[in-house]
């Protein structure tokens, strides 16, 4: 059996791991052995996985069963801190986070790449891997870093070593994941399109035989593009792609709101045009880990590797747009006048139906309201304790927030978007403000709180204001 | 027969007119008499279309067949100047351009609303018009002047002839055409999607009676928006998608040149996924009427009308980005030194397969050039005559460009597509420069040119680079 190492445990590697510990062949033998290896400072984590226990909850029930099978029943799953652990991988895979600090809110230009953890792992990887094991780069990374960082790290590790690398080079690839945390997250991996690229013949090769093993490449064949450079800069301009169509909107939404315009019902005329499928609706902000930096990845790269005085400013100012736009809501909390300085969020995590609170909108507008001495508290069905806000008041009860005068909802978790007209009125007390600001609501649940005297707002969702005139009206 | 008047005879109004005056009923009656008005100015143009010719050229073989048979053979349509034409009217159609001046190269937001001639459109109808008859606004308007503009102008003059404006107020109504020059051009008017909406219920009904019977209902249901600001918005919002996407793969073209990657083959990647399908290409640059501009219409809203601090800051410098976007051409040959400074440039209008040079990258581009002292050839199947540089010196046949050591290839014209390898040699001088501005060359076209020892660069295209030194190194 192949052993296979994935460096790093984190949201991506420990889905990875587990759908490359749960890979058989045609006869459903197992092909690979697999390692996942973590720092030590998470020792917590790396018990729970090789209890097969899944570290975070997931709405992917197949990925705790998966874990445990492979943990437990296959016997080809464990994680561990030691080092040694590469020494006899064919395959590394590097699921290392690489961060970007912005230094300064709105400016997202101003930042500074932390990229000593990521050196510390490859250097680490140089000391130990074996001269023919593949490095398999899936961290999300500056365009370029595969072969000016990640090579010469382990080329300069390598002749430390007394290995000649002119006979024995090192073998990188470089392909990106697209997970999708939620329903579908190991599907994402197994069941989607893939790209790849190597800095050698030899590496692409290495990489394309392990991929086409992992991977459903019947359904979602291998894409190969001809550089690393190439398929690093896929990766950053899809999610780009991404971040500017969401700061687009934004922008469109703010002006719609001012008209009174139903901004979804424009957005669904315009989308049956096929050209103009993709556009993005309105709403709260952009959060998790991707999104929110990718662009200034490239945009480093841009400034220090190719010489470009041109940069990424469309991009980058998507960034800037995106990160001030959960202060909308607080906005339209003021406008409003509620006369009270309570406020409670439904939804802390980026994104629906998961609970990863990394950079969550949620975040940007709770800090607004607690430097403006407002009391939150917060609810969110998939978040018990919140990382990056350790202080922050939980509810279990949606029904508990029947205390608090203005009640925000921010996440499209499915458990919002379930409950009736008769259940919100249920946990909304009279003369309280909601705003919706993902749209949680539909019309005719927003016209019946109207209807009882609860003042609705929402983002994109300018025609209430109408909606109000017409029933104030009789 | 219902009385329609197309208010300006230009691009849209002449290709509604001849769809209007074309359509018939289920037995195969013609439904409309149909008049065309436009400016005395324009008598030649006016002139032509009674004669049932068509004024410029079109690929669509329907267009001047359908003209000339409402003309010669229904009788159904007319051209003319005289204003008296719509006081028989039932519906006005207004087709007339709304303009705004860039008042700073790379600035679009410093701008001038040229919104007088607009007016005065609107004024001779409301001198005029029945105070029944439907006026509706297919001009490209800033957000909410059907409210604003055009129906306080009716409200004024109708109280000025003495017509009660409560018991008559005006009908109006505004809807967005989707036309698309080319092939499909009347086509683009009759088969497909349209959305519309009218100042008050009896505006909205009537507009719907109208284009139920010119539009496929059956097969593009109409699409009613619930205020004439909505769907004034949809129309400069679906375009500034547009020019925003198009910004962005410009930025990133940039990037992907100096890193020597294909971005065309990159974004083949990307648009595997369904979410990313609209993703742009890689272009020469952005012209015609609507994207270079719409943008700025909705931000003189937002900053006139409705009191934004926020403005549209990404659309609006999207269109900056792609104004500058043709000089990018320009850079790439002066970065490949051609030791001349004679240009010929392949492709003049705006559009593949049309002859429209309203706003046409290649303008700016020629701009440029001429302004270094290169003299400059054009080529363009569509193009006789450029009204916007009279003295542009055009060549006829494509071998005349033997004597320009640098070629342009600035718009996709089939033709140009069609040109095989050898053709392209044959016309080609050895030692010349070819800069592909716009994915004209097949990367074996590209090949085949540098074995043979012609220079070839092209926008979007980084690889070239890496494949000339594959050839140079055998």
């Amino acid at each position: 059996m192949k052993k296979i190492v994935i460096q790093g445990m984190g949201f991506v590697g420990l889905a990875m791991a587990t759908v490359v510990a749960n890979t058989t062949d045609e006869d459903g033998k197992i092909l690979f052995e697999v390692v996942g290896v973590d720092l030590p400072s998470n020792q917590k984590r790396i018990d729970l996985i090789n209890e097969g226990r899944l570290p975070f909850k997931s709405e992917d029930k197949s990925f705790p069963e998966k874990l445990n099978k492979a943990v437990n029943e296959f016997e080809n799953l464990k994680a561990t801190s030691d080092e040694n652990a590469y020494k006899k991988a064919d395959v590394v895979v590097v699921d290392v986070q690489l961060d970007i600090k912005k230094n300064e809110f709105g400016n997202s230009q101003n930042n500074t790449l932390k990229k000593e953890s990521f050196e510390t792992a490859i250097k680490t990887l140089g000391e130990n891997i074996a001269p023919n094991c593949l490095v398999l780069v899936e961290t999300t990374v500056v365009p370029g870093f595969t072969k000016r960082l990640v090579k010469n790290i382990l080329e300069d590790k390598f002749i430390d070593r007394g290995i000649d690398v002119n006979e024995n080079p090192p073998k990188i690839a470089h392909s990106y994941e697209r997970v999708m945390p939620g329903k579908n997250y190991l599907n994402s991996i197994k069941n989607f399109f893939r790209t790849y690229s190597g800095i050698n013949k030899k590496s692409a090769k290495l990489a394309k035989n392990f991929l086409s093993k992992v991977v459903n490449t019947k359904e979602f064949p291998l894409r190969k593009e001809n550089s690393t450079e190439a398929s690093e800069l896929a990766k950053v301009l899809e999610n780009s792609y991404r971040t500017v169509n969401i700061a687009l909107i934004y922008e469109w939404t703010l002006l719609a709101e001012k008209m009174e315009v139903n901004l979804f019902s424009v957005l669904e005329g315009i989308r049956k045009r096929p050209t103009h499928g993709n556009i993005m609706n309105p709403g709260f902000g952009v959060g998790g880990y991707c999104l929110t930096k990718d662009a200034l990845l490239a945009h480093w790269a841009a400034e220090n590797y190719y010489d470009s005085d041109f940069g990424l400013p469309l991009s980058t100012i998507a960034i800037d747009i995106n990160d001030k736009m959960p202060l909308h809501t607080y906005d339209l909390i003021k406008e409003n006048n509620i006369g009270s300085q309570k406020v409670a969020i439904l939804g802390v995590s980026y994104r629906e139906n998961i609970g990863d609170t990394r950079n969550s909108p949620t975040e940007i507008l709770y800090n607004k309201l607690e430097n403006n001495n407002f009391k939150i508290v917060l609810h969110d069905p998939y978040v018990d304790k919140w990382p990056e806000k350790d202080n922050a008041e939980f509810i279990d009860k949606i029904s508990e927030i029947k205390d608090y005068n203005c009640i925000v909802l921010a996440t499209r978790h499915q458990n919002y978007l379930n409950m009736t007209k008769e259940e919100w009125i249920d946990v909304l007390k009279y003369n309280s403000l909601v705003v919706d600001a993902n749209n949680i609501l539909s019309d005719e649940k927003i016209k019946y709180l109207l209807e009882n005297n609860i003042n609705v707002v929402g983002v994109g969702k300018g025609h209430i204001s109408k909606m109000k005139r017409r029933i104030n009206n009789g």
